[in-house]
């Protein structure tokens, strides 16, 4: 953990320092990722069968791909009930949110006869990949699926491997809960590969989305174009704003609640208060003798923790707007002004009884967001990322009569000769 | 040209064939786009300048980079009036079709007082890359630019190379009427990574867009991620849908207009009417006895054009979906119903009076366009590609004791410590 003084003369070149911060291991996987995708893409589900085997030591068939119905309603019945109970209520309150995110088509004919308009569609297929093991979780598959069924996505797979024959019972549910009817126990660059370029068994897809580790990712940035794909995430990250009237123990756990997501993962307390700074780090020592992911938890913090002490919270606005972080949360008596200044944050949470992690579950937002000041230029996962638009542009005999001719002008200019024929052509159909 | 008829017991085969078709040469250029970019990167304004002098042939300090306000003014008065004319015309256009994209905000208070929000905002600043010699298209500064400037970007910058001095006067005009006043006669890689990441003399932006070749394309592959960029766009693509009471000679000059962007371009004509194709064929021909690109347009349709010979016009949809084009024109006598079943397309023309080419200039759509199949999932450029969106989520006491306990139980079930006692911490303030 480092502190920043914003009145130290050195403030600016430790400032760019951390925003400059590596954090990422730069796995070299992509050559054996490569491998994989080319191999699925020529055998389909004989290489998936292949790889599933290698990696995730499962025996399956092309008939055994698919996780039937029965295995889903079996792991759910598994479950607690008051965990299903909480997927239903958070899921509601998901929808809700996003629902309200469809956007609206326009259509008008302009002064001069011309029609316009501007359509959206949803994709038609979307792949949902979901993390096996300890990084599965069921609050994710919520995240990733709700927006495209808000969307009206027709087919929405998952794929989730199982590693030894594994299934996880909250993921399922989860599935269960937002209505995925299609799911393969597969997973990795493999799994990948069947969404984007399709198997025997597996249709092809338009879009994948979801979390996954250095191979999946590697795997998405490499099929993008034959699909599209959602964000490649980096670690986690906290900005936590927070004046000294704040409770350090609350602070403490906010700053922990992203710092044991990985150890990779940042947390940030920009403050007015010195003193309360230093507090917060006590309370974060205190909470880490009891949090079962304290080593994780402790790891990040050590090596990428920061506070930032400022003379004012106003003096927070920029640097906030350079840090632009993946949450944001503004402890402090007025958060909606502080908000209103704000430029670039994926999720900003408000108040002091506002807890980034209720926005993890609940809260009704998505929890997918711009890592790595991607906030600059990028959103979390919405309803949008699951449609696209299609302009609409009509024209009759007088309307390209008014503005045909500038067409032919801007074409000539250009020296594309077949772009002003195929208007010239058409405003003096006598003279060929 | 190949025919593919429907009523063949080949034309799946045959038609799979034509979308997997390769139309992008695979220039490796990438391993030298990464040392222009680290060069860059580390040393500034020198590797700028150095780069310059080698691609380029213009010997450059820091203070002639940028081109003057002067220089533009005298560019502009060299072009000819009707040419400035037609700029402004188009330029009035596009934008009142864009200006109808602006999002709304919402916000609002859910029944257990949880508050809700998500706004837009514009990035701060963006890059526009505008390639030298005959690929500078003024109407591309135009359709790049606009968006950007109706999405309330601040800052507007725009690189474009004068190989030995050239400046192109009619692209530093469509610069002036767009309002682009930061203007820097820089290109290739080293123009992407001084947008990427900042010179001395040039600030970093947010966000790349613009066309360029192979050299552009490997770099801003590179620097996604530290910045936002467009599509990576592919060689140029159009279907035409027509049935046989067109007059062939303007559907031929519509397949050209594609045709002549590129010798890796697409024409496709799907007609209902094998005559009618035949016809079509022998119009191509007459067409490109005359036309300025002739070469470069033949070799394209003689190596990628295709006509589709359908049963019914109705048979046309899901080939229309599976191919997904760039761009799609519907001259058939009831276009809007026609338009209303297709899903995937990224600008739909409707109407025998409506060639692309107007599209391309002045109708008021955007021109940058999703390629190769990818409008099944993504769209063309438009104000939202230079927003972004921020959610907000804002408790109090009370309503986090309605949703906390959700997020309590879920955190708990995901192994996750500190995500629960930041929620717990508030709801039960006298048990830590």
């Amino acid at each position: 953990m480092i502190e920043l003084l914003f009145s130290d003369p050195g403030f600016e070149t430790a400032f760019a320092a951390l925003l400059d911060m590596k954090r990422e291991a730069d796995e070299n996987v992509d050559t054996q990722v490569a491998k994989i995708l080319a191999e699925v893409r020529k055998q389909g589900d004989a290489a998936l069968i292949s790889y599933t085997a290698r990696f995730d030591r499962m025996e399956l068939k092309p008939e055994t791909l698919r996780i039937t119905e029965a295995e889903v309603d079996e792991a759910v019945a598994a479950c607690d009930p008051a965990l299903i109970k909480a997927l239903n209520a958070a899921a509601k309150r998901i929808h809700a949110f996003h629902a309200k995110q469809l956007p609206k088509d326009y259509a008008f004919t302009d002064k001069v006869g011309v029609r316009l308009g501007l359509r959206w569609t949803p994709v038609q297929a979307a792949g949902l990949y979901v993390p096996g093991g300890t990084a599965a979780y069921p609050s994710s598959v919520l995240m990733n699926a709700i927006p495209a069924k808000a969307a009206g996505v027709e087919r929405l797979v998952m794929v989730v491997p199982t590693p030894g024959g594994r299934l996880n019972p909250l993921v399922l549910a989860a599935a269960k809960v937002v209505g995925i009817e299609e799911i393969y126990r597969i997973g990795g660059a493999q799994a990948v590969a069947a969404l984007a370029y399709g198997t025997e068994t597996i249709r092809q897809v338009d879009k994948i989305v979801g979390p996954g580790n250095a191979y999946v990712a590697a795997a998405k940035r490499r099929v993008f174009g034959a699909v599209g794909i959602d964000m490649i995430a980096g670690p986690s990250e906290i900005l936590v704003v927070a004046d000294g009237t704040n409770d350090p123990a609350w602070i403490a756990a906010d700053l922990l609640s992203q710092a044991e997501h990985d150890s990779a993962a940042q947390s940030i307390l920009i403050t007015d208060d010195r003193d309360f700074g230093q507090r917060v780090v006590q309370a974060v020592e205190s909470h880490l003798k009891t949090l079962s992911r304290a080593a994780i938890a402790k790891e990040s913090w050590d090596k990428y923790g920061a506070i930032i002490v400022v003379p004012t919270i106003d003096e927070a606005v920029p640097l906030i707007d350079r840090i632009a972080p993946e949450h944001l949360e503004l402890a402090v008596d007025d958060p909606d002004a502080l908000a209103d200044k704000v430029r670039n944050a994926g999720a900003i949470f408000l108040g002091r009884y506002t807890p980034e992690a209720v926005g993890d579950y609940v809260g009704g937002p998505n929890h997918v967001l711009p890592t790595a000041r991607s906030a600059r230029f990028s959103s979390g996962l919405g309803v949008l990322d699951f449609m696209k638009r299609t302009t609409l542009l009509g024209c009759d005999a007088d309307s390209l009569r008014a503005i045909g001719p500038v067409a032919v002008t801007l074409a000539e200019a250009e020296g594309l000769g077949a772009h002003g024929l195929s208007v010239s052509i058409r405003l003096n159909p006598g003279e060929p």
